[in-house]
């Protein structure tokens, strides 16, 4: 096991009518007037916005608001919620939403309180401080929540990057999973996607010796095997959403993650299709990670044969351990297709003659070097052959 | 799953030489001058006190300290410690050892603040405020490190009660496994034996739909399995201490008890032996567990079963699920058994004939009404029966 720092510091309040301590939660972490920072749409019509502006009200906070988070959040939001932050003098940046409208309050939070552009941030540059944020969450997907992590999308040149800093780290969240209940069942899938990518990025590791965070993934892994399908069929299960929404937020809290290296090819490898096509990132992780999966499974047959054993029940194959790698592959795609998931490029809205495009933004956009690492380094040629794989 | 509210917002330095930081994180979290709080013996002879001792000069704080802490920490030493404390005008609390050393730091934190006597914290009044705390730990055990608990003996009486309150969860805690390979096997094994005493008071519970803390605490099960006997046999593993300490932590943070009820009869049962005859804590709950265990599993045969497949490896008899349950329960004493813990009254120094002693302390010691409760309610009469089938 590596060496490693772990830091966690969100207060997390769940269950049902939690949204109605919105207001407590800022006041004890000393914010008195807010950014609302939303999407649209459903927050609005669901009541979700009154209902947390009550909250604020009866807890003497005052806030302004913007709304018009896209998914897959753009840089021209942040530019606007920065400039809005500063005229209105907020000392705290409150997300309703999603992990686009938590990912947008965060670089928000670090905007306000630099002098360059906040792009800067998301080309390697060090985030300092910010603004204290707070969610209250309306999807178990991206882990946000939790989590140190932002990506945004430049419009100039659709580069999708991410900046990551305890500053930008929740200071609460809020986390009722009835408020998923609403959700479209292609949604709920794209976020269970998005969860079990989280878990696999982690998994696929070159560090020996972690048996306690491999069978802490395999537990969250397990879950969402179990209650993923629950809520297909049944989108008002409230047990099987909160169960899902407790195992997002631990996916990517990183408390599954320390003292290993870990992948994130699959995340990156998509990140170029959800910001060509703007297609939903959880689709386009299930697209991808069977194919990446495939490519990196020769690279170390056992890592994915256990998996395939402890995780989807897999018989191991003494004799022929990538046969029981494979199968776990396999096992993980069905599971994909039959909760509703696309499962190549015509499925997501990608296009073929894209593909040289993709792989070549993908491993020389924006300041890299002509390949990408993880579990394994991939140049140009590599990636461009896992994008064919997807077709 | 119930409603509940997370909170751990403990920074974890963990690895090799990491008690070089010490310094550092007791600067970071606003300390300039320490208590250290330890126990004795190994901490000096190891050199650890040194290193501690050279990390806070490097860093530019000053202390005071006062070793002495002895297993089942007693309320003289805590009372001793809060003079000093006030005397020495010390900002911060560093505790240097396992869990005694930290628990009995935390009573000092909270006592120091307060004018009333310490003791009442351990009587159900709540801790509102404390000096900061921060542990540098040398065993995976009590989960002390990254929880709100403390728990103390008085010598009056030898009431051993627990307090718990946000305010004495340590700022930071320093975990190097290499700490713990200097510990002789029996401590080794106690530490493991009250790790997996965290999992399974979480574990059994009547609270339903709690999938992702059952596969968490699996999880953390089934490392200790395959850890525990790797560090008995090779002291010197620090692959394995590595394992074994975070998820001794994680064990007890709570991430994975959240959202239901837990069981802690096995704990409240075991206090009582190990504040009369003065036992490891850990060796208590070895002979206590399984007797409890058998006693519960008539009230839920199907959780007994459930860990008893997904933990142990028992085969399901779908006929009768009870020979399923009890079979884990075995196989969980006789692990126990292997890394050398005791397995009765006897190997544990305890006496028969003491056992209506015990249990009318249990039940009706220190304002308790003639019962106690967890996973079930057991008056003054079961509790002896229980103890009975330790003999």
């Amino acid at each position: 096991m590596d060496n490693f720092s772990f830091y966690s510091p969100t207060c997390f309040v769940f269950g049902k009518d939690s949204e109605k301590k919105t207001g407590d939660c800022v006041k004890r972490f000393s914010g008195s007037r807010v950014l609302i920072h939303y999407g649209g749409g459903s927050v609005v019509r669901s009541g979700l916005l009154d209902r947390v502006k009550a909250s604020l009200d009866k807890a003497g906070v005052t806030y302004a608001e913007l709304g018009g988070v896209k998914p897959n959040p753009r840089s021209g939001l942040v530019y606007e919620g920065i400039e809005l932050a500063k005229k209105e003098n907020v000392d705290f940046i409150l997300a309703v939403g999603g992990g686009s409208a938590i990912d947008s309050a965060k670089a928000i939070a670090a905007g306000v309180l630099y002098d360059g552009d906040f792009w800067d941030f998301y080309q390697g540059k060090r985030i300092e401080k910010a603004l204290p944020v707070g969610t209250v969450l309306t999807i178990a997907a991206a882990g946000s929540e939790g989590s140190p992590d932002s990506v945004i999308t430049k419009e100039e040149g659709m580069y999708k990057r991410g900046a990551s800093s305890d500053a930008i780290r929740p200071r609460f969240s809020i986390l009722n999973p009835a408020l998923t209940q609403t959700l479209p069942a292609y949604q709920t899938a794209c976020g269970i996607t998005d969860i079990m990518a989280h878990l696999y990025e982690r998994y696929l590791t070159g560090t020996e010796e972690v048996e306690v965070t491999d069978r802490m993934i395999e537990a969250l892994l397990l879950t969402m095997i179990h209650e993923g399908p629950r809520v297909i069929a049944d989108p008002d299960n409230y047990e099987a959403r909160a169960n899902i929404m407790w195992a997002g937020t631990m996916a990517h809290n990183n408390s599954c993650g320390v003292g290993r290296s870990q992948d994130w090819l699959s995340h990156n490898i998509e990140h170029e299709l959800s910001a060509l096509y703007d297609c939903a990132h959880g689709a386009g992780l299930a697209v991808t990670m069977p194919a990446v999966f495939t490519y990196e499974m020769k690279t170390n047959v056992m890592r994915f044969a256990q998996v395939a054993v402890r995780v989807w029940g897999c018989q191991m194959d003494f004799a022929h351990p990538e046969v029981t790698a494979k199968a776990g592959i396999e096992a993980f795609r069905n599971f994909l297709i039959s909760i509703g998931m696309p499962k190549n490029f015509e499925e997501l809205g990608a296009k073929e003659e894209d593909i040289p495009r993709l792989a070549e933004v993908l491993c020389h956009g924006d300041g890299r070097k002509g390949t990408i690492s993880g579990f394994i380094t991939l140049n140009e040629d590599e990636c461009a052959e896992i994008y064919r794989m997807m077709v």
